[in-house]
């Protein structure tokens, strides 16, 4: 279970466009930050700000072998965004069912 | 289809724990600005800003009746969450299947 801090980190390193990006790319395999960065027009500097800020969240992973960094996602870290929507979703069905129960008392009386 | 800038400003409205309690505590019906409020120990200014970061991103609306302002969430806003998850979800399950061919492949030979 995720603790606040941890979400909010993570909803974070989401809210950037490039970092979504690179976990879209991530996502089809490892890959180089050299490779990676070639898809963005930024400097180098700019862009490893967000591998760190994706990797200080966990999102992603980086090995360095040599001179080359590999990056790799962490697939399960993204499961927190989707446990805390299913927990959403469960409280608005709970509202439903509560709805629906008051309806039907309704037509009874 | 959310676009990048629209889904950048829900992943960052949802990176506060204030924000993300909001959407929690309307998911289970409407309430007032004054109700809501009670819940968080800051002043009603700070606690403003985060409704209005919430209302801007889409994720709830408020109408106002005499000094009261209702504040209810807009379920389907947070669907482009679910919506990029999948898309990610999607991603990884073609890698899986290239991975699985190039193996089958692998065997034949």
């Amino acid at each position: 279970m995720a603790n606040h801090e941890d979400l909010s980190g993570v909803f974070l390193a989401l809210s950037d466009p490039t970092r979504r990006e690179v976990i879209r790319i991530l996502g089809a395999g490892p890959a180089s930050v050299g490779e990676l960065a070639q898809s963005f027009a930024m400097t180098l500097p700019s862009f490893m700000k967000h591998v760190h800020t994706l990797e200080g969240n966990g999102l992603i992973r980086s090995v360095k072998h040599g001179r080359v960094r590999t990056c790799s996602l962490d697939r399960d870290r993204l499961a927190v965004v989707g446990d805390w929507l299913d927990t959403q979703y469960r409280i608005w069905d709970a509202r439903a069912d509560r709805l629906d129960e008051s309806a039907a008392e309704q037509e009874e009386v």
